[in-house]
């Protein structure tokens, strides 16, 4: 490893020798304002921990995948689509997203949305829903309301 | 899986049905003041996340094992010894610990220090120094004074 032992923090939810990153290529998937830092790769082995940032009124992209999610918002305060349930989250609360369930963090308009992400290093590339499991989801009227903004 | 979707923090740095533990045992190793609580186990699969506080003064074990340490700072301030260096460490500054290498944190006398801390789940038992460890780590005067207040 050529990683020093500690990598300081800096203003701004940046970390000394760590890149901001594309949170995906841009047309790979819709989302908006989106970046992301690799904190720790494979320490422990098989891990990758990851700090994203959802700018004010940005959403990461609505998808689901077999590996899940552990994640603790470091900033701000938003909402999360887990399933089919839209839950406010803030500052150091926990989220899991278990696999398969379709998923979307959105920062409030107003603030931006940091979190620290968990996965597996191996793992399953993400699905997007087809017209019928988008129409699916917008079928309860939270969810549509979740979605409404970006997702017409 | 029964835990919720989100677990919400509440003050003090506590969440949503995750119990405040003990660090170790008492008598088990040396240590001061140390909570842990463990934030997600086995998600993902191998893994666990915790966070443990250190209270004003207090300190961790000094040991080393095989697995790793993925290190954020949460809160406070304090120290930390990895190897034969110590290092200043302060809130979202990144530690990352090598197999084998001997480790210590500890909060400054003001304010506790609070940090997650990644391993696998399936990790080897913490060794704690002999007398010639100890003797050849406090051959270094920095590190002899961190060590100084609590191991003489």
């Amino acid at each position: 490893m050529n990683r020093p032992t500690v990598r300081h923090a800096r203003d701004g939810f940046r970390w000394d020798g760590v890149d901001l990153l594309r949170y995906k290529d841009e047309g790979a998937a819709p989302f908006r304002d989106v970046t992301r830092q690799v904190l720790f790769d494979e320490v422990p082995a098989g891990t990758q921990w990851r700090y994203f940032e959802v700018a004010p009124g940005g959403h990461s992209t609505l998808e689901r995948h077999q590996h899940t999610h552990a994640v603790l918002v470091l900033r701000g305060r938003g909402r999360v689509l887990v399933g089919n349930r839209v839950h406010a989250i803030a500052a150091h609360d926990l989220v899991e997203i278990e696999p398969l369930a379709w998923h979307q963090f959105r920062a409030d308009t107003d603030e931006a949305l940091g979190f620290l992400c968990l996965v597996a290093a191996d793992r399953d590339r993400p699905q997007l829903p087809d017209d019928a499991q988008f129409a699916a989801l917008r079928a309860d009227p939270v969810v549509a309301a979740f979605l409404q903004p970006e997702n017409p």
